[in-house]
């Protein structure tokens, strides 16, 4: 049988399989195995706040490893690996060496994180792949379930090292320089990590991929208040991050006079509430955040000699963005004397605009579901940035309570858990049954 | 024989020895002991910049007790300590039960500390009794060096604790619970330290006492630009410390609206700003420091919920000091909003005035050894401030390069550290031969 012949026939088995399942009912995922899931992950590295710390490349990542390869096999799924460190699981197409589709996001979380952001879009992945194979579906390509490794950035700074690496924004040598507080470098970590799985095939860094679909938790109140269970992400906000150095001079907080002091942190606080008047005040879809901040030497009868922060910047319009961005490096430069500031760029992600064929896709959906939904921006960053260039992506949006995320009590409610995996079931339908001209 | 014909016999004899001593021109300090002395305790706990650490209850701080124990009793002299774990050693006088005169200051550092602050006032205080006794003085009352415990209070704040607790001013069993950042208590390190001097005999708590000196580094620019060699320090400028939590609401940096935030790290910069203009520019006299600050939870992408900062204010002027606190802790409050601030008041000693007589002496001393000499306001507090109330207390200062200490560059002339010495000498040599009437 020729490749071609092969194709021809799985996509036939593959659409009498879909056919059967469609005359029955049953193109949904199990609303309780896709539950029961997630809380089970929710239990490695659960912290007593009802929330999760299961971080980068961390013995809490590897063990969710453990239970997903697991899943995986019990349904007849194909585990494997790259060198980044992303986890990868495929319901084999008939078509092994035509590019995949590609659906998940990421395992790791903050270290007071809650249970859904980012591993609800893996499980949700790995349920619609397992609704598939007990369905018998074999598509003409394979479906891949992805889990890209360090999303969040909170160990290894800064984040989506896993997805930069797969599309090429940043080497896999430089990721594996980084280090955590501790002084671990990511390759050290890594390496630990694929330790602990030696007989996991390795697929090459970064392939082909026909498309990309991230399910997701909100992250923001929107749904919630429009009342609706499904967001179309048109988008994602651009984003900049900045590393500053405020540099002074140490001195006897007793002795030396206030005219003849270069204090870092009265610099700093100066400086901050520049940033947040003019930057912060923008408008209304600007997002300014100084969120970590360290002082030296921080000792309570000492004037301050140096002050490092980091800034996140976000905003929907690239321009805006830029011009925000200029602005910020000059306010730092004329506002830090007598001290010296230094302001380093990180990340520099413009906006993005999702894929309009898989948006209209995921509104039919939900539609069809019968959910209520909306176009959203993602005010968040997520690994879909990185595919957007590669491939047609998009995500899909859930809501989550008073749109709290990277904090404990974070939490979705079960039916749009369930209503979400079920959409993204019926946007990758299509792909199990390429050619066929039938719709889920 | 009595006690009050021994008193007499010993102080015929002092006199006899100080007569003779005089007459060969041999009343000052060995100037090589007393530098190499300094410089044997700046090899315990040094840093790699020429620095010191070694902080309060530290292996640092009981390696230089060993040196110091062990420098007394090949000199004849008494060590002990109390159960606030200051180390004190005595010169024994005719009449043991009577006050002793105290000198020293303090033996541990800052975390990047120099190779004079606190140490050279106990190493001072050991030559002169060395001195005293290699000439067979033996004075009519105990005169002891005195090391105070914590005078820093960079590993246990606030710092003072040991002559605090000897003055009366705190209680044993409040500073036996203070905590390190790596929460150990106060009442475990000084337990160590005691274990580690099992033969070490015990004072009392809090003993009456004659008169107090202390010899200090200045820890400003004040004697080097009016080229003095030694300050006749007039009193100890007041202070007030303020610890002040700002409490505020975490959330995602990419999607919570700039509107609804509750940023804890944004009205930190507000506050500090303010106080920095209206506190710290109110005058030339006042010193305005916020040296210690902690972000919760100091994550780049979260908006911070926490905020803790410690508040440094002094001013040589007891109602100017008052006004300011008060406006401080006004400023906090109403400048939070819509987060909420607040203030704790921590150290709060109003200026001292030392002791007439002792200044006069300190001046004298100066002169009797061809010193330029100037009085000067202590900007900086120390162990002296809590004897001040007790008997008749003072501090002679020596200049420190660019007036720089807490730093590990902190420098002062060898000729100037001698200088003190023998001013030091020079001040307690009448207590050494009280009631002779005769002047070195």
């Amino acid at each position: 049988m020729s490749a071609a012949t092969a194709t021809e026939a799985a996509a036939a088995a593959a659409a009498a399989a879909a056919a059967a399942a469609e005359g029955q009912g049953i193109w949904r995922i199990d609303a309780d195995r896709l539950w029961d899931r997630l809380m089970a992950l929710a239990r490695i590295g659960a912290t007593p706040g009802g929330g999760v710390n299961r971080q980068a490349l961390s013995a809490e990542e590897i063990a969710s490893w453990h239970a997903m390869i697991d899943w995986a096999l019990s349904a007849g799924l194909e585990p494997s690996t790259d060198a980044a460190g992303n986890l990868f699981i495929a319901l084999p197409g008939a078509d092994r060496d035509a590019p995949p589709v590609l659906a998940g996001s990421h395992l790791d979380s903050q270290p007071g994180g809650g249970r859904f952001d980012g591993v609800y879009g893996v499980v949700a992945a790995l349920e619609v792949l397992t609704t598939l194979a007990a369905r018998g579906v074999r598509p003409p390509v394979d479906i891949v379930c992805v889990a890209w490794m360090n999303e969040e950035g909170s160990r290894f700074a800064p984040g989506m090292m896993g997805s930069e690496t797969f599309a090429g924004v940043r080497s896999l040598q430089a990721v594996r320089e980084v280090r955590d507080a501790d002084g671990i470098r990511v390759a050290d970590a890594l390496d630990a990590l694929h330790a602990a799985f030696p007989s996991l095939r390795r697929r090459p860094l970064g392939f082909p991929v026909a498309a990309y679909v991230e399910a997701h938790i909100e992250q923001g109140p929107l749904l919630e208040a429009q009342e609706r269970v499904i967001g179309v992400v048109t988008g994602i906000q651009g984003k900049k991050t900045f590393d500053v150095v405020i540099d002074g001079e140490r001195g006897h907080a007793g002795t030396l006079a206030m005219a003849d002091r270069r204090d870092a942190l009265a610099a700093f606080a100066r400086i901050a509430t520049a940033l947040h008047a003019e930057i912060g005040g923008h408008d209304d879809a600007v997002k300014f955040t100084i969120g970590r901040l360290q002082v030296e030497p921080n000792a309570p009868s000492v004037v301050p000699e140096r002050v490092t922060l980091r800034i996140d910047l976000r905003h929907p319009d690239n321009a805006v963005l830029d011009h925000l961005g200029t602005r910020l490096v000059e306010l730092c430069g004329t506002l830090a004397a007598p001290c010296q500031a230094s302001v380093t760029p990180l990340v520099d992600a413009p906006s993005n605009g999702f894929d309009a064929a898989l948006q209209r896709a995921i509104a039919e959906a939900a539609e069809r579901i019968g959910q209520p939904h909306m176009p959203i921006l993602s005010a968040a960053g997520h690994d879909a940035r990185h595919l957007a260039p590669l491939c047609p992506s998009a995500m899909i949006f859930i809501p989550c309570r008073d749109g709290v995320s990277h904090a404990e009590h974070e939490w979705a409610e079960p039916a749009h858990v369930v209503a979400g995996a079920n959409v993204l079931l019926r946007v990758l339908l299509p792909y199990a049954r390429a050619g066929l001209g039938d719709s889920p």
